[in-house]
């Protein structure tokens, strides 16, 4: 029996992506070799990665006057990599601290210059996404975080930023429809919507490069992975092949558009459920709700062993909520069939009963 | 057909490597569900990357006091890690130049402080390993290149060192034996001997780090990766377990030794035929000769197209040598069976008869 994959990263990702995957590992493109034992400067590779480029461009209407790479270190490497590449020497950032992720930048960016927290979340345990916060004038840019996993919170509105507006869209991207215009940079690592664990997209906006006068070793610089065409070293050909498949998927689905629908039903289905249902409370600000990771509590701890039971006999996998948080998180990313959310909802309805 | 696939790296890996992986790709550890789609902090993803350490340990008897790391970025993000985490400020290293791989990493370790060339090979387009060369005192560390892919040249004496010994062995890792106690840290990234391009193992002796007083970034502190036992952030989850695979495969054959006396019938091979045939020419000093990358010239241009054709004919794949040797460029690394070099040598032979 498959299982339902609720896991929050690395995640499910669609079965025919998977199935072509496996067969690319034993023979790729028909050539009778294996994907991970051929040359990344060989044709068939070369063809992964200007399709996996192009995909990116075309399903998020990216312009091109924006660079697109696909880099290693995942997120916690554009942590540093952000400040040392946009930080002006003695400048000032300014950051929204809505979780353990934007934290984590927040303190790395501290190691290159000053940070002003224009907005922070944690007085209520990052259940909400804070608004109506003022960004400072002179920063070099301001960063945010646009999913939090943990928490179950999304930012539903982007500021309207005078400074570059840079986003780390880790386990939100292609989920929802978004103007790249309002973007100076955006960095995901791949391991939610995108791919498997190993492979980090960055789409930057190429005239703010260049402009800080810091001395950038050679691989945390935008600028050689833009020149090097992401292929300045031995790219991880294997998440990027993934990676490739997966955004294909996404073009036959229709685009994000259809796969943002998707999202709202599949979402709505299942904090519809913790509503309505007597047994569970939503942990996040319902205008916060994240569509990707749902976070709830069972009302009544003694029911807990009974659900737990429950949901595994059904197969549900992974829906055991971050230690911060507690009870439960649902991860529904995009390849999450809603046949898999009715499952859950169904258990919930039954326990209720019960 | 299957290929004989003499690829430089990525290159060939065992074929019950790839079909294993292949196999995890859509059901791993018989959960019905895939590898790349599973938690990394999962209890089947954390034994595999324990094999993988242990794995480390046992072929190459690595000491106690080293840790084994598994990160990304390649050999060229550790061409910065390095310098980072063991040159003092306002320090000194010393390098040996041995080709385009060590000339990146001087390169780069020049952002960090002053480096001393200790010897040099670049007058003779690298075909030869500097010997008797001096490592002045008061160096912070000693780096060299083990084997240089491009060039057919391997290091077959390590020097004894006052100083930290460092060493870049992506493209000869786990081909011979080699005596970790005389090494401070060694890096490698995968995609040669060890697996799919995407991860780089790092051998570190724990008492050489946090002694420079440097304010490193937390991803590019070795210590980071040491607390949080590779797994600070989500690690690239298939190189890793498809290296952990490679590994397992290489303990099978007997281990490294075993896999050394194969390397060197395999390498001996293919160099006598060079030697003995009148229409080919080895490219390195005899002494200096590569056990992993074989570099030759065709005496006779005119024969070039026809040996191609014959090349291509035969299912060989990757022969095609590095533009700034030109020529002929086998490599043979663990995975290439003999018979597959004996395919090679045969149309040599064939070549020479006509």
């Amino acid at each position: 029996m498959k299982k339902h994959n609720f896991s929050a990263g690395p995640c499910i990702l669609p079965e025919e992506v998977l199935k072509e995957a496996s067969k690319a590992v034993i023979n790729f493109n028909n050539d009778n070799l294996s994907l991970i034992e051929i040359s990344h400067r060989s044709k068939p590779f070369i063809n992964v990665m200007n399709n996996a480029k192009d995909l990116v461009r075309e399903l998020l209407n990216v312009p091109q006057d924006y660079s697109i790479l696909f880099l290693q270190g995942g997120a916690s490497l554009e942590f540093l990599m952000v400040p040392f590449n946009l930080m002006k020497i003695n400048g000032n950032a300014s950051y929204l601290n809505t979780g353990i992720w934007s934290k984590k930048a927040i303190q790395e960016a501290k190691g290159f210059g000053k940070v002003t927290i224009s907005g922070d979340s944690s007085d209520k345990n990052f259940n909400y996404i804070p608004k109506n916060y003022e960004i400072p004038d002179n920063m070099d840019y301001f960063h945010c975080t646009s999913n939090n996993t943990i928490y179950g919170t999304q930012i539903k509105n982007f500021p309207n930023c005078k400074t570059h507006l840079v986003c780390d869209m880790s386990s939100d991207i292609f989920s929802r429809k978004i103007d790249v215009r309002k973007f100076a940079l955006i960095y995901a690592g791949a391991q939610k919507n995108m791919g498997p664990a190993g492979a980090t997209l960055v789409i930057v906006k190429n005239e703010i490069l260049g402009k800080t006068n810091r001395k950038i070793p050679t691989m945390l610089n935008y600028q050689t992975h833009i020149t090097g065409e992401s292929m300045f070293n031995t790219p991880p050909v294997f998440p990027i092949y993934v990676s490739m498949l997966t955004l294909k998927w996404i073009k036959k689905q229709g685009g994000v558009s259809v796969i943002e629908k998707r999202n709202i039903k599949k979402a709505k289905l299942l904090y519809s459920e913790i509503d309505r249902n007597s047994l569970f409370n939503g942990t996040a600000l319902i205008e916060d709700r994240s569509l990707m990771n749902i976070c709830f509590l069972l009302n009544d701890e003694s029911k807990k062993d009974m659900f737990d039971k429950m949901c595994e006999d059904a197969g549900i996998n992974g829906i055991k909520g971050h230690k911060s948080v507690g009870g439960y998180r649902a991860s529904v990313y995009n390849a999450m069939p809603i046949e898999s959310i009715k499952v859950l909802v169904d258990l919930m309805r039954k326990l209720e009963k019960n």
